[in-house]
């Protein structure tokens, strides 16, 4: 085996040129987004008014297996890929573990995360279609900011809703989306209908990704130039960050590495989907085993402890219904600082797989994520996101059972981003004033309590 | 020519395995470093009781033109090195010039600056002599960052003493340090007979870079198993900087790109000696000749105003005195965001190159650096520190001259860091309440009149 460096970086000429759709290779495809008020199977046509046209073909596309990525994308990517599959050394001799550990990085990017991948797409269509801008929800910042980066060079108007209690608390995040030409707007706002109800009935409301969701809406549905634009949950988001996982198998084979354990953090599964695409094909085509490990905070347990039912996306339920592990669209996670992992669903994607058995999760609680990434930080060198960190804590999970049984497996986690904007969290964290609440059971009942009835 | 990539990342096998020490090829050596109290120049002994053996020798060695990076600094530098340099397409696009723009990143690493490739050598030196921790101040927070990273790979206590207004203004600078383990106090402080005595004198004051540098002297003195440490200015610190240039000519080379324009942005030096290390060695050598531009703020303009001669390093005047371009000790610049360029002085070595007239220094605005900085992260992706993009600036208006006289220039610049922290600086351009202050012949007059009387 050739030797391993500490980052592998492919060749730009190495780079992925075509995104991976995992559907294509299911036998058992997801189940159909279905429409608010017909309950029936939305159409590309009814798709194409929320979303651009070929974002919309690409959300109902289960069968093509690649698709091609555009020139003007592939360019733009890079810009900032390939990211660097790191060789974990400095964590495996800190856990002396005979584990070997590889993280995929996306975070050297000015938006900090891997939501560019998509951002950047989605901005493609979006001008390819004429459009004039696009319109969005943000409530950490890191969709935003990448979209905002996005939408600046491609030239289009970028309109964020910012949930009011981020706006005023990260005024830093707001700072980087004005650099980059957005027009940042805190939710609930006097702009939209739905903003205007809402604070006359509520009027120190601080707002909620719901209520940014339904204003962006709102704003794109009444002006035909514009269109909505989602970060995560989608089909064609987990398509476009396929990338991830094409940049990751691509690195490991070029030093023989086989990947034992794939391990990611899942919120609404944009990463998680990314980063398992093709390792999760090779096992639906019988080409290879891995386990795949999604990671999930405790106080927001979608996939350990919700139920698998078609469930609104949105706690407005105006949005359509997914069939996903969810929580309840009612439900509220309790304050926690990973605010990229409190969505009260997953994919539908990622919800079929780990019905039909093909991956496993695990809830870990915050205490012990924000333990597992100071450790990280320390011996790593790179400040992870505390989403990212649910990865770390169930990486370093799995190397210290190594550990015990002495064990030589492969451990590949995906490290979505950095904590730059989320040092209030980590401040908590060291002042021990950081909490964890897992919801009891009878929450959880209450909140499966209201799901819609859909045969 | 080969086709160039976006960005050139050089394989872990070719990176320096020797930092340039510039001084060997000087004819004229940078003046040495005198005793504020005899006024003779310093020993290494004497040295020594401020920094580590190993470093003093450094700081004195002027022959010497490699050193040899010590395994542990290398296998350190191997994760977060060696850093891309890119090829700015999307900048050249832009401002329609026939030049080729390439830069060198510095900010993919937590520090968000190229700070920690002096920090790690820096611990790594004081670990090896045996201490137990060393000390240091920070203003912006970059040095600081870096040093807490290193001092947490290498098991050191690392004690930093934190401009008090930076400390409030920054909590998030603090935080990211106290993850790495470092103890940060904001200063002045009561730990310190000279911060008691500023407390009791200035009930009120927000402190200074002059009074932490004091109170991080004292500490490090009252205790033998503690040094402390500087991130520019000196030699030893250009010699670990001068990776950046080593790495940056090893890529060009790669494809065979000479350079014609190499820019880096001043303020004590650390970045542009390194920088411009192996390209100012080849035109000292007389095998090549290159224009090499300082860009300084021209609200602290130590170059282009300055007076050459012998003067204090700090404020308190208790630091040794250097031959320098200098503004004066008692010299106050006007508010401006790039913190890391607010220093009155400049490296000895970079002094005497400039007086020899083998590099040129420009001075730039505020207001256009931002607008410089804005324009770049839109088109290139990457947010600049305030700092970074005065070189930036430069780099631009050498490009739009391309564009007017029509040559097709190689322009090479350094960009030292990422603007995450810097955000308020970016609101206050948003908002219009950026103002610079340009200092008067008179300002600057009064500052050089308390120059010491050096022969």
């Amino acid at each position: 085996m050739k030797n391993i460096p500490y980052k592998i970086y492919l060749d730009e000429a190495e780079m992925p040129k075509a995104w991976y759709n995992l559907r294509a290779d299911m036998k058992n495809k997801p189940a159909p987004l279905l429409h608010p008020a017909t309950l029936q199977p939305l159409t590309a046509e009814e798709l194409s008014t929320v979303f651009c046209k070929e974002l919309a073909a690409q959300e109902l596309d289960d069968t093509t297996a690649y698709i091609a990525i555009p020139q003007e994308i592939h360019d733009y990517y890079k810009t900032f890929r390939p990211s660097p599959l790191v060789r974990a050394y400095n964590l495996e001799k800190h856990l002396q573990t005979p584990a070997k550990i590889y993280y995929k990085f996306e975070g050297n990017n000015t938006s900090g995360s891997h939501k560019l991948n998509s951002a950047i797409a989605q901005a493609y269509y979006a001008k390819k279609q004429g459009l004039k801008g696009v319109t969005t929800e943000t409530g950490a910042g890191q969709w935003g900011t990448a979209l905002s980066m996005a939408c600046a060079y491609f030239g289009l108007d970028c309109k964020v809703f910012m949930v009011k209690v981020s706006y005023e608390q990260k005024p830093f995040r707001r700072e980087v989306m004005r650099t980059y030409g957005a027009e940042v707007t805190p939710s609930p706002s006097m702009q939209t209908a739905v903003g205007r109800k809402i604070l006359q009935e509520h009027p120190g409301t601080t707002g909620s990704l719901g209520c940014a969701i339904s204003e962006a809406v709102e704003v794109a549905a009444l002006d035909p130039s514009y269109r909505y634009v989602l970060g995560s949950v989608l089909n064609q988001v987990l398509l476009h960050q396929s990338v991830i996982g094409l940049e990751t198998k691509a690195a490991l084979d070029k030093y023989g590495v086989k990947a034992d354990i794939v391990i990611g953090c899942a919120g609404g599964g944009s990463n998680l989907g990314g980063l398992i695409a093709p390792f999760m094909g090779e096992k639906l085509r019988g080409e290879a085993d891995y386990r795949i490990i999604a990671v999930e905070p405790a106080s927001c347990p979608s996939f350990t402890r919700g139920k698998y039912a078609y469930d609104f996306c949105d706690t407005g339920m105006i949005c359509p219904l997914a069939k996903m592990y969810t929580l309840g669209s009612g439900f509220i996670p309790s304050p926690n600082h990973a605010g990229g992992l409190r969505f009260h669903g997953m994919s539908t994607t990622l919800s079929q797989l780990y019905h039909d058995g093909l991956m496993e999760a695990v809830a870990v609680d915050q205490l012990s994520v924000f333990q597992a990434a100071e450790e990280f930080a320390r011996v790593e060198g790179i400040l992870p996101a505390p989403e990212s960190s649910h990865a770390i804590r169930a990486a370093m999970d799995e190397a210290i059972r190594c550990k015990e049984t002495g064990e030589e497996k492969t451990i590949v986690f995906g490290l979505t981003g950095t904590g730059y904007f989320d040092m209030y969290a980590y401040e908590a964290f060291h002042d021990g004033k950081m909490t964890d609440s897992i919801p009891t059971d009878q929450e959880l009942a209450q909140g499966l309590s209201g799901l819609p009835k859909v045969d």
